[in-house]
């Protein structure tokens, strides 16, 4: 799906993907901050543990927020298609100052959530100004053209990413997380070759990439965001590349961002801030 | 990407996907409709052969048009990423009724035009009326999320198929060509069990699903076209498959619709004309 459009006068929200393994401790900055951008002590947070087959991530989240100091933090329950249908559910996902979707497996995310009301209602809020943060799966299901394995090393190589679709609340970027913990790099750059149009986003551990509404992107975290630029890509091997091959691509521009550094989408620069 | 926005007043041109090995000789009714919606004799059609590697598949393709009764036929020469910028070129795009891609490899359409003026102008003439047809590898192009592989037979597969970012003319279906001849059930299931927000449009050969200006798709040609709509799909087993192992996938619907059927992609009902 294509991310839903800004009414006149609107403004899209933020979006937060965080490379996953976020401090949930000493140094909770990454949490933090997502939830000032809802609204700090007025914030309503609803958690979507979808992704996770573990019993206990919705109230973890749910409990971590409330800590931070959110006026309200409650988890949705949805494990089948049919629960995407629940009215008070959707109500709750309506009244949100924003909506946190929790780590797993991104096929949970898009299998169950990809055309039900919950991810229609996912793009649409976010159309309407409520930031989304997500962590690991729940960061790689924002993009439109969403990695959902791969091999691990530095070098693309022709079968060396699957794409699915995921739920679309970006279509420029392709987000991948864990990203230089699981050496991840070589996927990311197979995910271009098939269309330079996308940007790369590779968000590290306890790293997240702070997205507004002009597209621009703040690094925010302990790890760094690597960027891949595939505007001026002069040449690409991938179309007659040979099973399991690995990959030229040339003219391909790398940035490796810390704290401090932005990224704008639209003009494709970096600026220190 | 998605395909471009319609601005006000205006209305999105057909699009016509073909499962390629169109009749060219006998009965050249797909070419022959094609043809009519851009104009008859008046149609300037401007071919588009980057996805195939032989020399004289340009030259046929608007060789057919002009014996066809077109005003005019021409093809283009884009082999590499920098002849995309070419300004007369771009000319001859903005100056056609209609445009046509060649068969070949969709990597190669992905890989040279995604990004670049080229790919941009394809979205944007169709949002402004223009009518694009493509075959085989310019039938699979046109989706958003594009097949570029996968398994025979008809069983889907936790790995049965390979998905890339097309260039993005319609993001409602996932469109797979060669249909019946080459097996390809399995695989179109497959990339439906990824994110049921698609509908699967699988098109024989000497067959085209010709899409309105209101998503509605009739069938034209010789073979059929295989229509799959997860809507109501209770339940998948994507999310928890081992690798390689088969999927089930609990309440798909499917039609498979000949010549004199149309099916409306919006509200996702066929009927007869």
């Amino acid at each position: 799906m294509c991310p839903s459009p800004v009414k006149p006068g609107g403004r899209r929200g933020y979006l937060m993907p965080i490379g996953g393994a976020e401090d949930k401790g000493n140094d909770p900055r990454i949490l933090g901050r997502f939830l000032e951008i809802c609204g700090g002590e007025k914030a309503r947070i609803v958690v979507i543990p979808t992704a996770s087959r573990l019993p206990d991530t919705g109230t973890m989240y749910s409990d971590l927020f409330m800590d931070l100091g959110a006026e309200k933090a409650l988890f949705t329950d949805i494990n089948e298609r049919s629960d995407c249908d629940d009215e008070l559910l959707l109500e709750e996902m309506d009244a949100a100052t924003g909506i946190f979707v929790t780590g797993g497996n991104q096929l949970r995310l898009s299998g169950i959530l990809g055309g039900t009301p919950v991810g229609q209602r996912l793009r649409r809020l976010n159309a309407e100004g409520i930031p989304i943060a997500g962590t690991s799966a729940g960061a790689a299901m924002m993009s439109q053209h969403m990695i959902v394995g791969g091999a691990s090393g530095n070098s693309p190589r022709e079968d060396g990413v699957n794409l699915a679709p995921g739920i679309g609340l970006i279509n420029t970027a392709i987000i991948d997380q864990h990203f230089s913990q699981r050496d991840r790099l070589g996927r990311l750059l197979t995910a271009l070759s098939y269309n330079p149009f996308l940007i790369g986003v590779g968000v590290d551990e306890d790293t997240a990439f702070l997205i507004d509404e002009n597209s621009k992107g703040e690094v925010v975290g302990n790890g760094v965001v690597t960027i891949l630029d595939a505007s001026d890509l002069s040449h690409s091997s991938r179309s007659s590349a040979s099973s399991g091959a690995p990959l030229s691509l040339v003219d391909m521009r790398l940035h490796v961002l810390a704290e401090g550094c932005l990224f704008d989408m639209q003009s494709r620069e970096v600026t220190l801030c």
